[in-house]
């Protein structure tokens, strides 16, 4: 089943011509959860062939234009492709504003709702869940209030292993009750237990965004173990000053932030306009946590 | 010198991978006049190499969100790009509603001004004129309040004939005077006419933007013998009814308009997302108007 990260932009502020702003769909099982809404996203979504029809929620981080300023435009085209499924937007407080400017201004009549939910940047929290994930908050520090979002796939059922079923005649009405962990009692009385009857269930995968950001060596904590981590890497280490005056990170600190929370796969974005050869950040990168790949407008990247 | 059109977007409200929203640029010598901002204008001008600093008047026709929504985008790169110069828009007085959101929530320090001027879209009036152009509105009809606009060079001095000022010994100091409209007297008494010592002046060359519209036939009088149409043509004719229940106008409808006004050239766009092959349009326009092309995104037309 997806569990995929589609980049539609991975820039920041400054536009550039080999990047567009901050946007990615987590893809989870043909639900897409848009983070971030960078201007140009739906000029990127049909390039990569994303359906808008399939988001549902939206997370953004903080209320910088580069993060946000697609979404006047993606509420208009929803509503120009007949949405009448209610869009969930969470966000900081302050994103409310312009969802309240654009309805009152833009959108009074369109077929469907858009709900805002303020998400508390100061919080690690249980913002979202559904049947298969739940969404934490992640405490960032920008210079206006910002969350990361972690992702986490609810726990599966074990696999029924086929064989077991037809040596043993069960029948197709017990397996539910074998795969929420029942054992089987044959007709002579003997008990298969249930782990001889199953495989264990896929792992779950799980998938944190963490921009815009200063480094924070405590986020290893809440990011143990994650398989995918996206962090903001804005500038080489070199200008490590320029990172904090500006409340960012650089490739090394994201790379650092990986290693030390022991995370699958490291993908770095929110690239300077300054930089020109995003190859030697990730070298900075992988010098410290191999597993790093570049974002990069269309990469997929399956978890 | 330059008067020449630039092409940024030329698609309507729903997106497709082959136009970006409305957009496009009058280069008048090195001044630049965006025409509308729909979303992603920053990148086609990046792409097309036009400077964000050469912008100084903005004109935008209606308050709809694929003409405008460009502009909290472009408002804050241009900041970025350490602009100091005051930001002039012009534009229905909605739009004014917008710039004060913006500005208010995005862009309190910015480092320049944003000024709006309010159009009055029933009168066509003149709106802006500086020492080479003047702009006057172009009254439309949409679903909201919509203005064209009129550009215009101002008539331009006769140019001097080098071999007349040589051959009567004319000094330098009375070219601007001759330029101006005198006349030159030889020592012997002989008056050698103005119109022997000049060519006449280049003809001011004009440019008319008409969309977001309705079919106006009464459009010919103040489009009388312009250079460069553009105006819309969202649909084919035989959809003229749902031209006509959208406020938009027809290829057919765009290219009577421009014979009727007698203009030099005609160049449709806003292309409706229903329409795979513009040529096409193409073909029904140029049926009434033989001198029509189609907009494209990165076209720049030299009037």
């Amino acid at each position: 089943m997806e569990f995929e990260l589609n980049i539609l932009g991975c820039g920041s502020a400054k536009p550039t011509t080999r990047h567009q702003p901050t946007s990615q769909i987590l893809n989870v099982r043909g639900k897409y959860f848009l983070i971030d809404c960078g201007e140009g996203m739906q000029t990127q979504m049909q390039l990569m062939g994303l359906s808008m029809a399939n988001i549902g929620h939206v997370f953004i981080s903080h209320n910088h234009g580069d993060h946000v300023f697609g979404l006047p435009g993606l509420i208009g085209t929803m509503d120009l492709l007949g949405r009448t499924a209610e869009l969930h937007i969470h966000a900081p407080q302050q994103v409310g504003e312009l969802l309240d400017f654009l309805v009152r201004t833009y959108y009074a009549d369109i077929g469907y709702k858009v709900l805002f939910h303020p998400v508390d940047t100061r919080q690690h929290t249980l913002i979202y869940e559904d049947r298969s994930i739940t969404v934490h908050s992640i405490p960032l520090e920008h210079r206006v209030p910002s969350a990361g979002f972690l992702f986490r796939e609810k726990p599966g059922l074990p696999h029924i292993r086929r064989e077991m079923i037809d040596a043993f005649q069960i029948p197709v009405s017990q397996i539910n009750n074998i795969k929420a962990g029942a054992s089987w009692t044959t007709e002579d009385g003997t008990v298969i237990s249930h782990e001889r009857l199953t495989t264990p269930a896929t792992p779950p995968r799980s998938y944190a965004y963490c921009s815009d950001t200063i480094y924070l060596p405590e986020l290893k904590e809440i990011l143990q173990g994650v398989n995918l981590l996206y962090h903001e890497a804005t500038y080489f280490h070199e200008r490590a000053l320029r990172a904090e005056q500006t409340r960012h990170s650089t490739a090394l600190q994201a790379a650092t932030l990986a290693r030390d929370a022991g995370v699958g796969q490291l993908c770095i974005g929110h690239f300077s306009a300054s930089i020109k050869d995003e190859t030697a950040l990730l070298r900075e990168a992988k010098s410290v946590f191999p597993n790093t790949v570049l974002a990069k407008e269309g990469l997929v990247i399956s978890i």
